[in-house]
C-alpha cells in the first residue's frame, strides 16, 4: 500500500463523508473521489485565491481528471485531502490531490485535475492574475 | 426568519457542503438538505448507537421525509445541523432536523425524517432495543 | 401496496436509475426521490414552459417538498413518475408527484414539492405568465 | 473538436440528464461523468453479464478512472453514451467510454474506467468466467 507522508502537498482538508457516498458494495462509490477534488480545489480558489464562483469574470473549468483508487473509504469515516499543484501554465493549472484515512496512515486514492481558466462569457482562455496566481503559486512544491 | 436557539436541538454537527451541492441558481440544491439529514442521523445511530450498517441485524430505513426551505446556503459556506428526536414508537422514530448557517444566526431550513427499524433480511420491522434505543431516547427534549 | 392508476396524474415521465442511487442497503436512497421529481418538473418548465434555466428572469425555487416512501425501487430498475399541479396560486404552485415501478403496477413512493416563482435578481416572488402559466394549468386535474 | 463515429464503441445507451448534474457554471458537473460511465458499465454487466451486485459472489471494483472533457453538456439535454472494452485481462477489464450529444454529432467527454474482479467477501482479485466474460468479450473491437 503506498504511503504519501505529510511533506508531499501544500494544503490539507479534512473532507466528511456522507450517508449517500458508500454504494452497495459498502464503502464510497469511486465517483465521491472526484467530489473529494471538486470541493477542496475551489475551497483554496475561493479562500485563498479571491474566485468569485457567481459573479467573478473568470471561472475554471475542468478539462481532465484521473484517479487511482488504493484503498477503501467509507462513510461514516473522514478522508484528509491533501492538495500541490503539480504544473502551473499560462491558463491551466494541473493539482495533484491525495485522499489519505484521517489520520494519514493510509493513502485511499490519488488523482489530478486540470483547470483551464476562461473568461465567464466567452469561455476563452484567460491567465489567472493576481492573488488567483498567487494562490495556485502557493500550492507548487519543489 | 424564523430562529431554532441552540437549546432546540438535543445534538449539533457540523456539515460542510461541497462543491457539487450548489445548483445552477446559485445555491444549495433542495436535494442536499436531506442528504445532511441522512448523514447526521446515520452519524448519530451508528457512534452513539452501535448500529452496524454493513453487518447488523437492524437497519433503519425511511418511510417519510420533509423539509421545508427559509433561506439559502451556498458552497464553500458550512451548516450547522441540529438533531432531535420528537416521537419514539415501538419500531419507529420521528427525527427533527433543523439546517442553519454555521453560527446558528439564522435557521436555513426545517424537516423530519422517519425511520422504521426492521430486520435487515426480511425487512420487517423490529424493536430497537439495548444501546440503539438508549442513542434514540437521548435524541428527545421536553 | 397503494396503487395510483394512470389517469392520476397529467405527465408521465420514464426515469432510469443510475449506479450511485443504491446505497447501502441495496436500494435506492431515500434522497434520490427527490431528484426525480426536481428532474420531471424542471424538464416539463423547461419544455413546455419555455423556462430558462440559464438567462430568464423568472426561476422556481423550492420552498418545500415531502416524500412518502411505500416500496424499494433499485438500479438497474427504471421509474415511471406521475406528474400533476394540485395547486396553483398567484406566485407559487404545489406539484403532487407518484413514482412507480416502470410498468405502473406498484406505487414507490408519493411527494409534493413547492415552488415559488421568483425574480432572478430581487429573489422577490412573482407572477409566472403566459406560457409558463399556461404549462401548470395543463398539469391540473379536476 | 474530435468526433468518434457510430463504429467506434461497441455498445450505446442513452443516459439523460438530471435537473441536480448542472452546477453553478451551468452545465454538468466533471464529476456527473463518471456517473454516466458506471452506470453504462454495471448497466451492461447486469444485463448482458448476469452480474449480481446483490448477492453475486464476484463483484467488480474500480482501482482507476480518466475523463478529458472536450465539450459541454447540460441538463435537460440527454447523452449517447458508448463502450468498448480495450483491454481484458485475467481478472481486469478497461472499458472505454465516450460521452456524446444525443444525436452523436459532437463528442462531450472520452473515459476509461478500470474494474478488477474481486470475491466479494475477501476482495481478492478473481477470474469472470461464463456468460460474464463472454459480455465483455462482446465490448471488444478490432
Amino acid at each position: 500500500m503506498p504511503f504519501c507522508p505529510l511533506v508531499s502537498y501544500a494544503h490539507w482538508e479534512i473532507v466528511p463523508t456522507r450517508w449517500k457516498d458508500n454504494d452497495v458494495y459498502g464503502h464510497m462509490n469511486n465517483v465521491v473521489h472526484y467530489t473529494f477534488m471538486d470541493t477542496v480545489i475551489n475551497n483554496w480558489l475561493i479562500g485563498e485565491g479571491g474566485l468569485d464562483i457567481h459573479e467573478g469574470p473568470t471561472i475554471g473549468l475542468c478539462v481532465e481528471s484521473r484517479c487511482a483508487y488504493h484503498a477503501s473509504l467509507a462513510f461514516p469515516e473522514k478522508a484528509a485531502v491533501g492538495l500541490r499543484v503539480g504544473h502551473l501554465g499560462r491558463s491551466s493549472v494541473r493539482y495533484e490531490v491525495g485522499i489519505h484515512r484521517e489520520d494519514r496512515s493510509e493513502l485511499i486514492a490519488e488523482g489530478h485535475f486540470v483547470h483551464v481558466f476562461v473568461d465567464r462569457g466567452t469561455r476563452r482562455p484567460v491567465e489567472p492574475t493576481g492573488r488567483l496566481r498567487e494562490s495556485l503559486e502557493r500550492l507548487r512544491m519543489e
